[in-house]
């Protein structure tokens, strides 16, 4: 996705998110509350048993919550975070996070990011718990 | 560590471990169940903050937790991980991540990784639940 | 729901389970994998706050996630579980919990629980890793 | 512990929280920030394996974990908790609970709480993450 049709706030982040673009993240939909991110998995992404590392599924995850929550327009973090590793991930695997809202109330968000690769199988599940700071984007 | 030092699965690990690398992740210290690890954080490390991206702490401890469990012989993966993030991690920061068994029984591994930075301070715990399979190193 | 109506395995579980029995749960479908229970909020189930204490969710959740895995045949524990507390629990409030399995490969069984109040708003959402022991039902 | 030697928001709260009073909890010591309890496992407590249900001890551990915190001065509610069961806790089993700070940063505390039993034995550690909020006691 080109800046332009990212939601400005994630544009911006992902502008400064080194990380991410090491990852080769794109942003494919954003919205307040809402983000669908994909990559795709490099042989410099693998863990000793050859297979991606358990914290590529985690960043692809965590960023994709952090552009949804933070897009509603408040500074928000990660505070805990569960993830449930489901499936081996393999090089060359292209990888899709969905941000699922799962409530809102006041300066406490919990976000749900499913992970499922090519084939549509469900690789990992990430379950977070995001802190809404004071100050606004 | 050189990789004489290193437990010889460990060694075994991080040889093909292309992500630990990239990481710059250096095992201070490896035996059965146990596994000492640093880093240093760079700036291609960080997210649209400015900080450490979640998952460079949560991929220390991921690879110690992974040393320390494989390290007693049977082929090991994580399955379920929950990380608390304590405080902001900054670039140039250099982070110890400290393997603490929890209960080993059976085939389920229970291990917590404290991950703290050059003041000692805690900036990140996480609480893991892994699976040894039948096959060993 | 009367005990002919259940699984036979869950009928034979929740006659020893004395403390699903003092919840007053009723498990309403049961069948491998899967499981529906519900349960009414009373005045002796309240923490210091006079809202339901989080062990009452957390055992209605606990118990239907584990009809659903033991109905698969073997033997079955929750190993590690994250509870979110998405909205309080007041007394008569009546709760339902459904199991959603996530994830069954080998030993390792993961399954969410979301639980529901009497309006349909989601009150808790259980992430649960099971293990699978070889002895039978 | 008579209500005169516990934290006075500690017995406050304990006065209303009529599950903790049903577990038979024993607040052993509480100050802000620490807290310490003990329960003995009875008959009406176990689950369909005739152990104690897990919903046992994790009450035990979350009522130890609202103590600590709450005597902290502010209403504090637990947001999202990861248990994770290490060994089965049996009828007449004397468990303690005792909270562990991690980290407190605003109106997010981190708090572990480690359940053992009357050998010594860790059975088992929950990683909680509260909020606190403007309300005080």
């Amino acid at each position: 996705m080109s800046d332009a049709d990212m939601h400005p706030i994630v544009a911006q982040m992902m502008d400064r998110d080194a990380f991410s673009q090491w990852l080769g993240l794109d942003v494919v939909e954003s919205r307040p509350g809402a983000c669908l991110c994909r990559m795709t998995v490099r042989a410099d992404m693998v863990n000793g048993f050859g297979i991606a590392h358990g914290a590529i599924t985690y960043a692809l995850a965590d960023s994709t919550l952090a552009f949804a929550v933070n897009a509603q327009g408040q500074h928000a973090v990660s505070v805990t975070s569960t993830i449930q590793h489901l499936a081996p991930v393999k090089v060359d695997d292209v990888l899709t996070a969905r941000a699922i809202p799962r409530a809102d109330g006041g300066r406490i968000a919990h976000v749900d990011v499913e992970v499922t690769n090519q084939e549509g199988a469900r690789v990992a599940w990430l379950t977070a718990t995001g802190y809404k700071m004071s100050k606004t984007w």
